[in-house]
């Protein structure tokens, strides 16, 4: 059986690039010519749809997949979640992957709306999901990702400092509870691996924990990792290496604000953001080879 | 300082109910004369709109609150983050304290988005938080809920079977990881304590597991409870009653199908969706203070 993941694989080999783009727009990362729109609900909302095309149109042929997180757009009301929608509906036409970071996480019909709105079309291809409810809040998703060939990315062990100060906790059984919903994972999504090897079932591990990582890894090798946290957070190429396999897959790694503002940064000046973003993106997948080649 | 809190208590005591109506608009709630124009998202969208529009003005003077699902608004893309804010709007503007039951989570600028995108404006009182991401996660809440007089509930534990899954977890220190969060939640509230002893960081707990919320609510003396799984999830006025402070007080109890599809129940049969609804919020109001009085 062929899942979403076997095609987000072949699209990484394909661009030869295990980066999703994250598209997370922040009004500051704007250039000055939109940021003048942007001064309404509605022109924030325009002004960011345009700024992600245009990133789309010069990444398309580089990066496999883009992954569009929703805080951003829910700040400008209906007008941002349009601005969503238009931006998931043009990366999709551009032949990419299209990621859906909604951390969404609720229980029986309640999950199941959530699975139809954001897995039941054709826009996005995968969500983040929260794994805090339990199965109950994992099996309607799971059931729209078997109908739909949908997949979806569960939070295990996050990217951000304190994410130890829950997900760490010792359980009873000496086992920290991110290994243990680690398990819970690979178990959920046993019934949805594709020809790869990995379910459509993955999981959200940070690169800013090598080591955790590293066991996780070794531990669900159904179980395909989103890898936040490089970049701006702190995690390096060699850090984001310990997500991926043996055969150097199994991971795809995110870079939000070191792809979309990296015109920002001293050594992308003078271009404009849409350039910086392709020399950017290239530049992550040399990191990301090399490391893996020394791993 | 007076906080939400406050102002949720008073309300809860001058409508005499300590209920907060759910409006969770599933199409198949909907009386036939809305379910006619229910066919495109748009149509949809204004369906549901009106739907609850009629509930507010048939509840508006015996319950002090509505709960907004999310989930059942993003189905509807972006008509339906217009129909979620214009049903916010007709509630604030018809007296209630309306909280968005959006399950947010994530770290840094992206919860600060999530806070400002919900909290920032007048639309929602209170929004529903899971704390997976620890307290990076909360932070940008409790931020602005101090500035703009807001709110939140974080998840603790919740109402569905499976929720033990995870949230029951045996810690090594011998408590179950929701009492660890319970005190996490406590101590992340601790600044923005009100008048009334109760902190605007309350949290999510379970009509189901009245014993587990019956501990909780002592051992977090400061913590407002809002209590799911009421009614259709096979919570009583006595389980509920767990929730609740020997003063009567501490905690509000949703009730969502049970109120607004109480019409399709034989005992409100042959009544509107709206009369039958204020009906069912006055039972429910009585049930619970006949069980506050026998606890």
């Amino acid at each position: 059986m062929t899942n979403i993941t076997d095609k987000l694989i072949a699209k990484i080999d394909e661009m030869n690039n295990p980066t999703v783009a994250g598209l997370d727009p922040r009004i500051d990362f704007l250039p000055d010519e939109l940021k003048k729109t942007a001064t309404t609900f509605e022109g924030c909302a325009k002004a960011v749809t345009e700024f992600n095309c245009r990133i789309i149109d010069s990444i398309k042929d580089i990066v496999p997949a883009v992954k569009i997180q929703s805080a951003f757009y829910e700040l400008y009301s209906h007008y941002g979640t349009l601005a969503m929608d238009e931006t998931a509906k043009y990366a999709k036409e551009s032949g990419l992957i299209v990621m859906a970071d909604v951390k969404r996480n609720d229980i029986g019909p309640t999950a199941e709306a959530y699975a139809a709105a954001y897995l039941g079309g054709e826009l996005y291809d995968y969500i983040t999901v929260n794994p805090y409810p339990g199965y109950d809040g994992i099996k309607p998703f799971a059931d729209v990702c078997a109908k739909n060939g949908k997949g979806i990315f569960v939070l295990a062990r996050m990217s951000n400092p304190s994410a130890a100060d829950i997900q760490n906790m010792k359980l009873e059984s000496g086992e920290p509870l991110y290994m243990h919903i680690g398990g819970l994972i690979e178990q959920w999504g046993s019934q949805l691996v594709g020809e790869n090897g990995y379910s459509a079932v993955g999981a959200v591990v940070g690169a800013t924990n090598p080591d955790e990582a590293r066991f996780l890894r070794k531990k669900l090798p159904s179980v395909f990792f989103l890898v936040p946290g490089y970049g701006a957070q702190g995690g390096k190429g060699k850090d984001a290496a310990a997500s991926f396999d043996e055969k150097g897959k199994g991971a795809i790694v995110n870079n939000s604000r070191g792809i979309i503002a990296a015109y920002k940064t001293d050594k992308y000046k003078g271009m404009t953001y849409y350039a910086a973003a392709r020399e950017a993106a290239t530049a992550m997948a040399e990191d990301l080879y090399s490391a893996l080649k020394n791993k």
